[in-house]
């Protein structure tokens, strides 16, 4: 299997250009139809997309951000004539397998809301420009934006024809934008979701599904002019400088992958991975100048890039590892001056997109279906911004004292400002308003231990991690739980870290990955979609699907 | 294909008793393991359970409201020595259809919603007294209770073993439980569902998951206690009558099932159901005395009871019927006169009963998966409690005008107070409140119509219908819209409506419904469980499940 790589660059897209005017950024949607992500096997027409495609709109939507502080609005918009985006590519979801559709949809949910976060917390605000049919995944990608704008030429229309069509749904957020974003009555929604063609002109601006048509005539001054002046509600600073993102460097062996801070050390037989964070090599910058001229390099910004990285990775391309151990290493010191130094320049703002890179980093995390184990012995530093990674997992193990032979001190969590507010996860509450859902007073006594260490049995008492063994238990208790944990059914699993993950409050974004995926996971199993003669499987061949009548 | 009959009563009860002790009702699970559903497939051993056994539960539930205002709290426990309730009976779990496990788990999921309403509404208040082992859906049971008591003999353990003995979720609103009611701690909850002998004693009340534990020796004084001091916390009248539920009178044909105010025709050919609900013959009774004189034949309880039978016996017994049109018949004035009524009596303790029957009712039309579509045409009495009919609908049509040769009035919807707080939806919102998510405003003007009759064009002008057609059109527009829906994938259709019929907030019910359920279905569909190799096939073989090692 080849190995899909989530690093790109402009200067390796195939399917998106970018073009600057000023404080705008178009971002145009150009399929290459021989572009797919895996050779012949399927055409990529009407700019209808694939992961290939995904992975260099994700990238182009975390370099305006890093790259172009003077972009304050970001116009999407096709390069084709007619059509604006067909959506993902129907043969492509036809030979995927059940796990390959699962994983794309789920990273195209993550880029979707990665623009609606640009959007909102760093002030480079999306327009969606219609010029042309945008159907299924491609008017999903236009949901994302917080304005949408479509020609009136009696002919584009928006489109979610998934049902109708296809026997799937429009599952890239559709469902859940048209009525809780959009705020579309649901009988409309009911309707839209029905009709293959669509809806254009100004019935698509009463039935909210877009903001203004403009006539074809307009077209091009009124998205410029509607982008100049959204731009303006921007707070993105005059005169800043960019930094850029390099190449990510990473070395795949057979059973590792290394970054320069990251280490993923994979482990066949028993179907474990552990991935190692390290933490900074020395303290914090001296001041924003002297974290500027890190550039990439900036610790905090370095650790976002390649843990992300490495959890796209073992995504895809390692599906058959359940389990995977999270470690740090490093000084714990070093880690809280970095969380300091993005506290006290938090008006700045390249270290605003610093914490929200990591902000969602941790939340591809909290979605990955994998079970997270969090192991914290001495030489760790799980302090602040990498405590997240213990309170991210589905259990944590701390090492009470020390191991023979090893003259490092017991390990300690650290907690710092980050865990109460930096990253707060899909449901709005941070991990540890989440943990401590039913013993909130417990969140102040933490508070008031802030830049404390604080060593396994105590940390035990708070309720900071699960289990806290002594050296002498250590190896044993690992060896059985992990035994325990890779014989279960990795679809249980998956559904009960989906469900365990996200206690509390559900907001838009968790009803995506919440119900809304459950919900096409289920379909994508169905036969009425995918059987031999289900619809996802006869799409195109002329043939009209069969399908089993009984409602469940 | 035996027909499933939700009506039953206690003289016909084989698996639980129910004693009275004062305000304390006793309701004892004592499972005939020769009493399974469809005869001898299965044993009900250990106090497992099945549909069958779960359809007394929710009678009995429904009749300690209505017959029995004396008591104010109620004690599930266990009628067999040493075991509280094993949960869902795995063999017949492992035969069950696709079809039928979702229906069997979506009714037992709205049992434990009716227990929590009980406690909550009708201030009869549930506790669970586990005297023996209560695992998977036996402790799924007790955590619908707002109190639950563990017998302390070294022995009884409270469990969900389901993922590890089982490879399917514990999807009785089990992990939504635990984390959102009962707000344990996520890591606790990853450890605490992967013992398959669960937790017993202290730890069990540390970890949340019980409320006390109490010894053996003292058990059943301090469960008697306990119960009447959780009785004094109600507000149920002193010295009512309740009314008897009597047996609820249907007829079966081929075709058709009728009531006293509903009648359900079928046409199979079409896949097709059209449900017509009767108004009320009367006005509104004069005095409460005169309501409580009417006992079960007061309308509105007549019409949330046979409403309530025709949805589950339509889930039930008629899987490949996928649209099911809703129709009223009636008097307006007369469904608002009683509205009134309700509204003026709300302090009664039985008029509150019925409203809260009513909006379980609505709820179970919510989670129905059913295309609805909601006719209002002349002679129709869309008002009020039956407005909400159009109201929890996919999609309404009115008929514009009148027909010829129909002298009747042009139909009508008249807004009652009813709809503007009486059946709150499971996100505790009201279907008007969901429905203009994106135009609270309207609310106030629609507020402001209040038993006014509104007419077609006006209703569709003020958002409350779809569609309005005038009679030249009607039959086309019907035909062919039923023609399409009819022809949809019947999965795609219930994943859709799973999704738009809740916009808006997400509440633990939403959260069990579309988060814990739709993951559940897809466990219910993957090899790992169903497959013949998979854990749910091989219970009790002594085989041991092979699992795809794959991570989706």
């Amino acid at each position: 299997m080849t190995v899909i790589d989530y690093r790109t660059d402009p200067a390796s897209y195939r399917h998106w250009r970018i073009e600057f005017d000023g404080d705008v950024a178009y971002l145009i949607m150009d399929v290459d139809q021989a572009g797919a992500l895996n050779g012949g096997e399927y055409e990529l027409k009407l700019n209808s997309y694939d992961l290939g495609v995904d992975i260099e709109l994700n990238d182009a939507v975390q370099r305006l951000r890093f790259e172009h502080p003077e972009v304050r609005c970001v116009v999407i918009q096709s390069g084709k004539d007619n059509v604006f985006c067909a959506g993902a590519n129907i043969r492509m979801l036809g030979k995927s397998t059940h796990q390959q559709k699962v994983n794309f949809c789920k990273f195209t949910n993550e880029t979707r809301l990665a623009i609606e976060d640009a959007s909102e917390n760093s002030r480079q605000i999306y327009i969606c420009a219609i010029n042309g049919n945008a159907a299924g995944g491609g008017y999903e990608l236009a949901l994302a934006a917080d304005h949408i704008m479509l020609v009136d030429d009696r002919r584009s229309a928006v489109a979610l024809p998934e049902t109708p069509l296809l026997a799937v749904l429009p599952g890239t957020g559709g469902l859940t934008r048209i009525t809780d974003k959009r705020k579309m009555r649901r009988d409309r929604a009911d309707v839209f979701c029905s009709i293959e063609e669509g809806i254009r002109g100004a019935k698509a601006v009463e039935w909210r599904l877009v903001d203004e048509v403009v006539p074809n005539s307009k077209w091009k001054d009124a998205v410029a002019a509607r982008a100049h002046e959204i731009a303006t509600r921007s707070d993105r600073p005059k005169g800043a400088k960019g930094i850029k993102l390099t190449s990510l460097p990473r070395a795949i062996e057979a059973d590792r992958v290394t970054y320069s801070h990251v280490e993923i050390e994979i482990d066949r037989v028993r179907g474990l991975a552990a991935v190692t964070v390290r933490g900074p090599a020395a303290e914090a910058p001296v001041s924003i100048a002297a974290a500027l001229a890190l550039g990439d390099q900036f610790w905090p910004l370095t650790v976002a890039r390649e843990l992300e990285d490495a959890i796209l990775h073992l995504r895809s391309n390692e599906p058959a590892i359940g389990v995977v151990l999270l470690r740090t290493d490093g000084d714990a010191q070093a880690v809280l001056s970095h969380d300091e130094f993005l506290l006290k320049a938090d008006g700045d703002w390249l270290m605003r997109e610093v914490r929200h890179y990591l902000k969602r980093t941790f939340k591809r995390l909290d979605v990955t279906p994998k079970s997270f184990i969090a192991l914290i012995e001495p030489g760790s530093c799980f302090a602040g911004t990498l405590a997240e990674l213990a309170f991210a997992a589905d259990r944590s193990l701390m090492l009470i004292g020390t191991r023979e032979g090893d003259n490092r001190a017991p390990a300690a969590i650290t907690l710092g400002q980050a865990n109460f507010d930096f990253y707060p996860m899909g449901n709005g509450l941070t991990r540890l308003q989440t943990r401590f859902l039913g013993e909130p007073q417990l969140l102040d006594t933490l508070k008031g231990r802030t830049g404390q260490p604080i060593e396994a049995e105590e940390a035990a008492e708070l309720g900071l991690v699960t289990l806290a063994y002594e050296d002498f238990d250590w190896n044993d208790e690992l060896r059985i739980m992990l035994e325990e944990r890779t014989s279960f059914s990795p679809d249980a699993m998956t559904g009960m870290e989906a469900n365990l993950r996200f206690a509390g409050p559900e907001t838009m974004e968790t009803k995506i990955f919440g119900r809304l995926t459950a919900w096409q996971n289920w379909i994508f199993q169905r036969p009425n979609a995918i059987g031999e003669q289900g619809a996802l499987k006869l799409y195109g061949t002329g043939v009209s699907p069969t399908f089993a009548k009984e409602r469940v």
